[in-house]
């Protein structure tokens, strides 16, 4: 087994040798004089967010490499696992040599930047060459779809043995008190119930990243991984509830003085403060400096909103806002911008926005609900003297942008956790289903599809935990994080179409949870930072790096 | 222009010699005796299916070198046109060269067949070569984004003009009638109204390839493909709308007794009678030769069917209902299969079926919604003794079979429509909304993905028309319809998924168009022969031929 491993390393190696040779032959055309030029950068659009792509997918390689050697020194390295790291690794290096898609109509090809050489020298290492041709086999994948639907589960252990029951506790609750319901609330269009808030909250959901000190848990990104992860496997509004708290924990735990931390810490952690994240504007998508929503002083000190805000999810139910808003009108775009914490009344569903100065309607969406999404209005809405986030104006921006790693290793985890309940949704249906004399999972195209998605998982899983490890160690990790966030939702993205595909017409039928899984993986690849722009952060980076 | 016309002939004919290269080396694993081998078939089913994926890509290419050809005949090939031709054909080509996608994880790629060397001597042909390194280039995407955006299209001539007026005709319907109420139709999952049915019976929908000694237009699949493309680009359901009547009139037309022809087609044709295809079964999707419902003779010659069947569209109000049934419980499998002509009341909201012993309950559904479907149960529902189309016993399969073509032909052109109203409705959102002190349309990203949709759009239409062609010659076209059926889902899937992306988080929301054309645009791959099921017909049909 540890030649597998070491092969796995031999062809990680291979992959980020010839990452390296774009990225060579990019910087020749967008970055002539060592530095990046954003114009050469933004014609060669296709080529920067290309390398991204092709960047993530070695780094999605090389992580699952480690996970092999993590399960290979803790003795638990099986043949399913040997499996997943054949035949993901495979199909990954046939991606890197070939294409990699970065939507339904863009590929990525070693051509687009004149390195065929290169890449056929990359498909014929050694180590690359047997995981392509070898290893990924049409005997290999139907040997991991009837494993897989025997029962087996590839390698999931986090090196942590506290880490580990707290998956098993959340992946518990989620089974039992969220899948059985999720899809009738979804059908319903209903807000998760308080009750569950409640529940979650005692678990210590919304307090995963919260110092003990403020009455969370104290534990790292990696933990907030498996929360998040869990949860949303068993619907993707219980894994993103904690989002906002998350969001709100780490902009008061980073930046906020003294006394915001003592007043709001330990309500976040504890559920009795349900945060809501109020960024987004009706022009403003991911151009966060053209934010136009305006707080200006009152002579006895009060901040009062002016402006429009939309995608504001929970807001009805929230308690504390926290507002991105310019003070600074003089100053345009990020330096006039400020964060404020805005606290509300938790509205009913006959009065969603008791509050004066705040009105909102809510948006209607195809998946993703549970908490609903609002466009809000403020006019003359009036915030404590006191909610201006740090106390300091014009830091709005900065605030927020250092929340981005955790909200992105966040939204990553989500994504995995939709991805593993689309997978399971079909693996049950194409082991049930009985088409032509015998069930689908015995049909190659079906097992493929299910082998590949269980690979998929796993390596962007661990790709997304690598990042989580490098947050908790204090290191930067914004290109990581961005990489986590781009591949799973594409992987979620994939895995419920394909196993909406594998149900035929019932994947089609509302009475299917299928149907509600593809609904809500497609929000994965916009919110938090759409795929584009991820793939932009990443390849900024990555040209700046060295 | 002419230069444009003839590399692209040489790209196709390179396309379509090394694809026969992948057949080559397909058969020696799956025909090592010259015919193919089920077993070894379904073992190689990736490599099967791959090379069907590979052989469409290549017809695809070939239709867009004969589209380029009649537009330069018409002397109608500009400068939209050349840029259509040159990017759309170097992405196919480069897809041959390097993979090509079956579903978002699975690709099929020359290495699959050990084929490395013939798709790099592939990909060096000069006309290959000139096609993807000079003539699919960042510069020529966003130069085809432009003229679109300024409202040029590509050439969409038919060379029959009477056949142009057919498409100018509904394409006006459409725009008017239809696209300004079809989100709210969705939206209330209401059934499209009747007042427009007649509309549609008016303009000829249901009588298009019905004879005019019948009453219907006497036209071909063609102008079929025309008709239902123009009514999709609005709304699926107005494309969907004849599908039905499109099936039963061939059925009827081609098999039925004088007097079932007298009796059914001339109302078929005026949309007096709406028919209903009663094929499909809980327990049966693809696998038709399962088919249980029975029909059994009552002493008096009165069928009764007995059974269970679904995703029975537009069933409530259908007044004819073609039901595929076993008549000989004594023969197994195909043989034992019949059709029947069972008239039956047209429903009311109130009651949906009145008729004894027939039962309905609606299955509620993501998208293609304004017929409804339903599941059916029959309880020795009587069907009238002369209902047995064309009078004998045992033919329903094979009478059902030579339908599939025409499906599938008008299935792909409603899948092209459907692809339009993304590729509109995605080019509005972009030129429109500006961000990062720009319209979206001028980031490549965004670009790229338009020009790619305008791109395959017309090469799949051209595949699609290419099919129709074939059978108004009344040559055999199952490959050829499969080919078109199995691409046009793709692409319409892709455009729904990259219009809705540019949308970014409006584009989830249910107020935006998009986010019903995505739900609509899911069904495509999934009715009328999966993605799956097409390939395999391909591959096999391919490997039977010559």
């Amino acid at each position: 087994m540890s030649d597998d491993i070491a092969l796995a390393r031999a062809a990680s190696h291979a992959a980020a040798e010839f990452t390296d040779s774009v990225r060579s032959k990019l910087a020749d055309l967008v970055a002539p004089d060592g530095k990046l030029d954003a114009k050469l950068a933004e014609r060669e659009q296709h080529l920067l967010h290309g390398f991204a792509w092709m960047a993530t997918i070695s780094a999605a390689i090389d992580a699952a490499a480690n996970w092999a050697g993590r399960a290979h020194d803790a003795g638990a390295f099986g043949e399913t696992d040997e499996l997943v790291l054949s035949i993901g690794i495979g199909e990954y290096c046939a991606q890197l040599a070939s294409g990699v898609v970065m939507s339904q109509n863009e590929t990525v090809r070693p051509c687009d930047f004149g390195l065929d050489e290169e890449a056929r020298e990359f498909a014929c290492d050694d180590a690359v060459s047997q995981f392509i041709t070898l290893r990924n086999t049409a005997e290999k994948r139907a040997a991991l779809a009837r494993r897989l639907a025997e029962g087996e589960r590839p390698f999931e252990g986090t090196g942590d043995g506290m880490l580990d029951m707290v998956r098993d506790q959340f992946r518990t609750f989620a089974a039992n008190r969220i899948a059985p319901y999720a899809h009738r609330w979804h059908l319903e269009d209903a807000l998760i119930p308080s009750e569950l808030v409640q529940e979650m909250a005692n678990l210590g959901v919304f307090g995963v990243c919260i110092s003990e000190e403020y009455g969370g848990l104290g534990l790292g990104k990696l933990a907030m991984c498996l929360v998040s992860e869990e949860l949303s496997r068993g619907w993707i509004c219980a894994g993103s509830l904690g989002t906002r708290s998350e969001i709100a924990g780490e902009l008061i735990g980073e930046n906020g003085t003294d006394e915001q931390k003592a007043r709001y810490l330990p309500k976040i952690a504890d559920g009795s403060i349900l945060p809501t994240a109020v960024f987004t504007e009706p022009d403003t998508g991911s151009d966060l400096a053209s934010v136009r929503t305006r707080a200006s002083r009152a002579p006895d000190g009060v901040w009062l909103i002016e402006g429009a805000k939309t995608w504001i999810t929970h807001a009805a139910r929230a308690d504390l806002m926290t507002i991105l808003c310019r003070t600074d009108p003089g100053t345009p775009g990020y330096g006039g911008l400020s964060m404020l914490l805005a606290e509300k009344s938790r509205g009913t569903e006959e009065c969603p926005f008791p509050d004066d100065g705040i009105a909102g309607d809510e948006i209607e969406v195809l998946g993703y609900r549970g908490m609903k999404e609002y466009s809000l209005g403020f006019d003359r809405f009036a915030v404590d003297s006191d909610g201006l986030l740090g106390g300091e104006e014009g830091q709005g921006f900065k605030q927020l942008m250092r929340t981005f790693e955790g909200a992105r290793i966040q939204t990553a985890a989500r994504a995995i956790g939709v991805g593993w309940n689309a997978f399971d949704l079909g693996l049950r249906y194409a082991a049930q289903r009985t088409q032509f004399g015998k069930p689908l999972l015995a049909f190659p195209r079906v097992s493929d599809k299910l082998a590949m998605m269980a690979c998929e998982l796993v390596m962007v899983r661990e790709l997304t935990y690598s990042a989580a490890r490098h947050k908790d160690r204090g290191e930067r990790c914004d290109i990581e994080a961005g990489m986590a966030k781009l591949l799973a939702a594409r992987v979620a993205w994939a895995n419920a179409d394909n196993a909406l595909q594998i149900h035929g017409g019932n994947g089609y039928a509302l009475e299917y949870q299928i149907s509600r899984v593809l609904c809500d993986a497609r929000i994965l690849n916009i919110f938090e930072g759409a795929g584009e722009i991820q793939a932009h952060v990443i390849g900024r980076g990555l040209m700046a790096l060295r």
